[in-house]
């Protein structure tokens, strides 16, 4: 049975075969967000911590944490802020700092600056999900051995020094690759969550199809874990919230066991707990039903985040509330 | 490679592996639709008419049309009317003869009474698919030799004389007799289509499961296409559509190749085209970007049946009007 065990200081989220969908929040990046990397820039963190809580309110298990910033002021001021390596270290230690401060989920450690992972480490709490290895010897001589040596779980992404294959064969294969140079270090399959990459269906017909079969794959004959980034299946469609909402339960089906997407999206969010009630992976319901009284809120018209956080603030769910 | 071809007079409509997936529209049925039952016992079938013209335009590539009504008022004066050996008969004639004057689908006759198939198959024209036969030998014996009288293909339901197995391997065995017994009255694979009977997942936690194994064993064991009551795996829950709109595409992912569900519903529908998509069944994304287009106007609070409607009247597709 595949369990890859990601913890927080107190808190313990399993990705597997047998468990509820993994939902890791992508939200705290600065890739692509301009006002994010501006505040980052000025030592503010308010956006980082707002988006923290509205993730994990709305249904995030895990946090990836992503310092991969610029910072064009200080750049035009001081060359050294032009490095990646100079700038993603300490940007890392104070995003796992601020964020574990507030919130009590496992984190998912997200750079491709291996100091920016050594920085975290040092400071996170518990056993994150490091973000990630390729298949290129050098990113795997960086990675496996600092995860080795922590004994972590990792994200290995099915690209290698070709770049990405169009062929989902070769993408196997570079997942392959990985997992056998991990068991090299001592890393089991079972803390390997492979990445086989989806590309938009608009481009590609067949996108959807090698997900699912690829997935199938991965669990069947290497036994890993998948994950993958959802959004990237609609990229460029219209009404992308629906392809979406149909992809995620079907690659759910096929066996996908998390996903790096954005969870302060009701309609994504209601497929993956459908899907979940489906595979017998919500015993009687009881985070449907739950669920559903929050659908109830946002088609009255209060932001889903607004309505998840109420939710979350009255005792979340009416088990904890016999618990108590 | 298993395909059902179902004939209008003009249309052919093929369920396959490798099609997309074939909705039967299910409107026409007076079970439980009190007022139908009066319409039809009036003789109006305005209703019928309606249904029938607003399912075609939201997307059912084949109608269903179910004569199972109940005759109140005629049966308290004439005690021949508490018998659907008696109703059936003519009303299917009626009914069959009114929706293909004014729709070009294929029909889906759907009867429990022997009789009223057989009116049926006076009057309509094309090939339709039968609905059905059970595993019951009394059932199989009525029917199957009528379908290989006249070469169609029929819908089999996984329960027999022991009623409506919850283990799977039992409703699989049932497939199985039937698709034997039809072989021995010339009935090729090819024309049965299964319907390996959804259980309300709410009652039962493991009935999403039950059935993407079973659509998978019975695609691969026995080679043939599938169909099910989708609506049912949601019956009792909170925000239904949410689970059905789960449900198909796994359904599909898990190989599923038709349904018998309502079309007239934007949700539903949305995640049918969605998966159709995701499964390299709609070259280029050109019918999901027809849709969305359809979507927009639903969002603006345009009713989806009227949206569909006025879409199909303006050529329906930008592929009619370019071939035109």
């Amino acid at each position: 049975m595949t369990r890859t065990v990601i913890e927080s200081k107190t808190k313990t989220v399993v990705i597997g075969f047998d468990e509820p969908f993994c939902v890791i929040g992508e939200r705290i990046n600065p890739s692509g967000r301009s006002k994010l990397n501006a505040e980052l820039e000025a030592g503010d963190f308010s956006t980082v911590e707002k988006d923290a809580l509205e993730q994990v309110a709305c249904g995030a298990m895990v946090l990836d944490v992503n310092s991969g910033a610029v910072f064009k002021n200080k750049m035009a001021e001081d060359p050294r802020y032009a490095d990646n390596n100079f700038v993603e270290p300490p940007l890392m230690r104070e995003l796992v700092r601020r964020v574990q401060a507030i919130t009590d989920v496992p984190l998912c450690i997200d750079s491709s600056v291996t100091g920016a992972i050594e920085a975290a480490l040092e400071v996170v709490e518990g056993r994150p999900l490091i973000n990630s290895t390729t298949g290129e010897d050098e990113k795997m001589e960086a990675i496996l051995p600092l995860v080795a040596k922590y004994k972590l779980p990792v994200v290995a992404i099915s690209n290698d020094e070709t770049g990405i294959s169009e062929d989902p064969d070769v993408r196997f294969e570079v997942a392959r690759k990985i997992v056998q140079r991990a068991a090299d270090h001592g890393i089991p399959a079972h803390d390997i969550v492979v990445d086989p990459l989806v590309m938009p269906v608009g481009a590609m017909a067949t996108a959807g199809q090698q997900v699912f079969a690829l997935v199938r794959r991965l669990r069947e004959e290497l036994g890993v874990n998948t994950t993958c980034g959802a959004s990237n299946i609609s990229f460029g469609l219209p009404h992308r919230h629906g392809v979406n909402a149909a992809f995620l339960p079907m690659a759910i089906g096929a066996g996908m066991t998390s996903a790096i997407m954005n969870p302060v999206r009701p309609v994504e969010m209601e497929a993956i707990r459908a899907a979940n009630f489906l595979m017998n992976h919500d015993p009687n319901g009881g985070e449907w039903i739950r669920f559903s009284r929050i659908l109830e809120q946002v088609e009255a018209g209060v932001p889903f985040a607004e309505a998840s956080a109420a939710a979350a603030a009255a005792g979340g769910s009416g088990r904890r509330r016999r618990r108590a």
